[in-house]
């Protein structure tokens, strides 16, 4: 399972504050804590609070001074993606493009150029359908343009979009057969991805929710999220889950020595 | 999900006891406890302590003194199931039946005969099959002798056989493949059941196992499981799982709501 931590996100208000105060000690702080929890990315994403390439190329050198995990530039506009990429040292993740021409074209050659892996998330000219065919039509388009340009499948991440339970209940259903049917897109199969918090949003129980429906994915194919590592109970799940699925060898202490990994 | 509560087993040595002892309130109450928990049957086995019927007949009694849910009679035997059958008034189950002609001649005619259900394990002459394909075997005889027998396929739930991750690690992802596959062998579609501790057996973190599986082996299609009811964990991942199925509306209070239905 790849997880890709979520918590350097301005939308956090200490995250805010640490980069407009360009406190690079607290960034590095929660970039070390994920990556003991477990994270094997970082997504490093400005919230609305800024559109500045400056602040991701702060942010980006900032958290490789901290950590040797790959770094997710959570960004759709080439203008902040591509100087990231520039002083990006660690594996880097582009996250994201949709399936719209547009960004197809700004973003597939940035992740070819810089040897990038890249998320695709299945949202066309029309936002994100909640039905399974509109995603795998979504997925089609994103995975024939990605490979077409050279981007190994191991280096594409599609993302069937996770929406929100309380407000559309009957997508999560949809999603999960979605996965299913992206896993058998081609073989080698792509990465399929998801920001599982967006699952949550609102509801009661989120962590509860977060844990529960990740590893349902997992039994479908997913195989990487953006997900708050620094839950320890979501870790352990995740842990769990991939001994059930033979990802890992089960030990008495397969949790730990998940952790460790 | 339809919840078989796993605690009235004579291998549990408070049970046992009361068992020898005639202590009826002392069953009952174990009864109540999992009714209150959310079982929809409870499972009645004698362990390796009793072969005599009138024990069996005596615990059916006593159970249904306490609660109106369905009993799961858990024998192999004719000679058990049929007086236990003749004395239970709820709902009943006989678990189980395997795909051995002999179990197959004598345990679904009862079944037909007092309108029970019955659970099929895919276990043949040979013993349980690991793979896929020897566990599908198995089911698609149950099925065939079940229906042809009269049996609707709601009353029929078929068993692919959960073994202990510890000693059978790569059984896990065989399971999940099966209960996938046994959900599409018919529209409606039987049942799918498993006995979910067994795959925790001699394992550390076993409730963490238990419930993570549970859930993942519900997102393929499980929708029936004999299990530890009176773990609270496992019922709310259980409740968190159908709302994400869409079995159950979200409300705040879901995991609440879940128990009290």
């Amino acid at each position: 399972m790849i997880l890709i931590g979520e918590r350097i996100n301005a939308g956090f208000d200490p995250v805010a504050q640490a980069l407009k105060d360009r406190n690079a000690e607290n960034i590095r702080d929660l970039a070390r804590k994920q990556e003991e929890a477990g994270a094997d990315y970082l997504d490093i994403n400005m919230g609305a609070i800024s559109k500045d390439p400056e602040d991701m190329v702060w942010l980006v050198k900032t958290v490789q001074e901290a950590v040797d995990i790959g770094i997710s530039i959570d960004s759709q506009k080439p203008e902040i993606v591509e100087p990231a990429l520039q002083v990006c040292e660690n594996d880097s993740l582009i996250n994201s493009t949709t399936a719209v021409e547009e960004k197809l074209d700004g973003l597939v050659p940035l992740a070819v150029d810089y040897d990038a892996s890249i998320i695709g998330v299945t949202s066309g000219e029309g936002g994100a359908p909640q039905d399974v065919n509109g995603r795998l039509e979504h997925a089609a388009t994103i995975f024939s343009r990605a490979t077409g340009a050279g981007i190994p499948p191991g280096n594409l991440f599609l993302d069937p979009v996770a929406m929100p339970l309380k407000f559309m209940q009957e997508q999560a259903s949809n999603l999960l057969k979605s996965i299913h049917q992206i896993s058998n897109i081609s073989d080698p199969p792509p990465h399929i991805s998801l920001g599982i918090s967006n699952i949550s949003s609102d509801a009661t129980e989120r962590s509860l929710i977060n844990r529960t429906f990740l590893v349902m994915a997992m039994a479908v194919g997913l195989d990487a999220a953006i997900c708050d590592v620094t839950d320890p109970k979501l870790v352990e799940s995740v842990a769990t889950a991939e001994m059930i699925l033979n990802n890992e060898i089960y030990s008495d202490s397969f949790v730990e020595t998940y952790r460790m990994a």
